[in-house]
């Protein structure tokens, strides 16, 4: 069956997915890269940065899931691009000719614009949707495969209270942002529909895995 | 050196330390025991409610060191009591004639009465008082041992922006409560005066220790 899913996205012990003060240079606000740092000590990190080496612990092997399985991402208009970008029949979001996830993406955006067909396999479709109307969409895309629901904070808080989330990987990074955007809120009780794991990595950062409970 | 240390305090993943609508049949509000159960599937848990058994692995390690090498505890008044305490000349806090402290204890409160001494070695003291005096006064009744800071969430946060404590105990449950106490508002950064370490039991808790790094 194909499931809905997120990997490996990241928050600060406080709860939040991004800082405050996001723009074109600072697409997470004033959290900077910190929220991700951990990402590249690891082999799949570096290799995204063009790099060798890294490690093949459990950070990596959590990091490897992220594209076998998947036919087809879901993303809030905050990660496509900066706030107004929009405005701009240019831009093609923050990735370079050639994204990383080679299959086709929704873009949940007020403003949508024709699809946007890139190097390796990504296509950009840009839709103004409800959480079940993009999934529907996005299922139709993907082939049979898992859809992936790509961040930020906010899109996949709507998913959760959506109940269309089956399989969730939260890594807490022991930050204190104090401002941004809480993935958390609203959500009280949502462990009743999940079982839950956690690990802590030598580096640091625990993850925590979510898997929908038998009758949820 | 005398240590400031707050032992194994107890927050949700959105980072609650309590619930909303505290009384007195529900000290920690809608939360009830939820934040509490996993101590009591210790060795240490089960002998704190008069029972034998339990586990002996990392969640018993960390709740061992509750008592060694502590002389005095400052506590809230919220952890003393329910909302209105101060109005029954009676209350005696909620464990009983023996108390699990052991040392003299510093409830701060706006409405100081006299010390009342509980069996065990326990002294209740009543003070209105800032972080910084509660624990000059609760140095000189420690005998040159650390002072625990001991909650509720509001207190613990007042000691942190103060920058008085030096070694702290944090558990992380596994549970959205929504609403209550958050224990880490206003403190943006505070991971740069600590060495932070995490570990994740079987039980599904994370245990994290910040020790202040060095020049902090």
């Amino acid at each position: 069956m194909s499931l809905v899913r997120v990997q490996h996205f990241s928050i600060s012990l406080d709860g939040f997915g991004t800082g405050e003060g996001q723009s074109r240079d600072a697409p997470f606000g004033h959290a900077g890269e910190r929220l991700h740092d951990w990402m590249f000590e690891t082999q799949w990190g570096r290799r995204m940065l063009g790099e060798s080496g890294g490690t093949a612990g459990v950070d990596d092997s959590f990091l490897r899931l992220f594209t076998p399985g998947i036919g087809a991402e879901i993303m809030g208009a905050g990660k496509y691009g900066y706030p107004g970008w929009h405005e701009d029949p240019e831009w093609k979001g923050p990735w370079g000719s050639n994204p990383p996830f080679h299959t086709p993406v929704f873009v949940l955006t007020h403003h949508p614009r024709p699809p946007i067909e890139m190097e390796g396999g990504t296509t950009f479709h840009f839709i103004d949707a409800s959480p079940a109307k993009a999934l529907e969409a996005a299922r139709k895309a993907a082939g049979g495969k898992d859809i992936r629901i790509g961040g930020g904070p906010t899109m996949i808080r709507e998913f959760l209270k959506a109940g269309l989330v089956d399989h969730m990987h939260i890594v807490v990074v022991p930050i204190l942002l104090g401002r941004g955007v809480r993935l958390w809120d609203g959500l009280e009780s949502l462990e009743k529909s999940y079982n839950i794991e956690s690990v802590s990595s030598p580096v640091g950062v625990t993850h925590m895995t979510f898997t929908r409970a038998a009758g949820h």
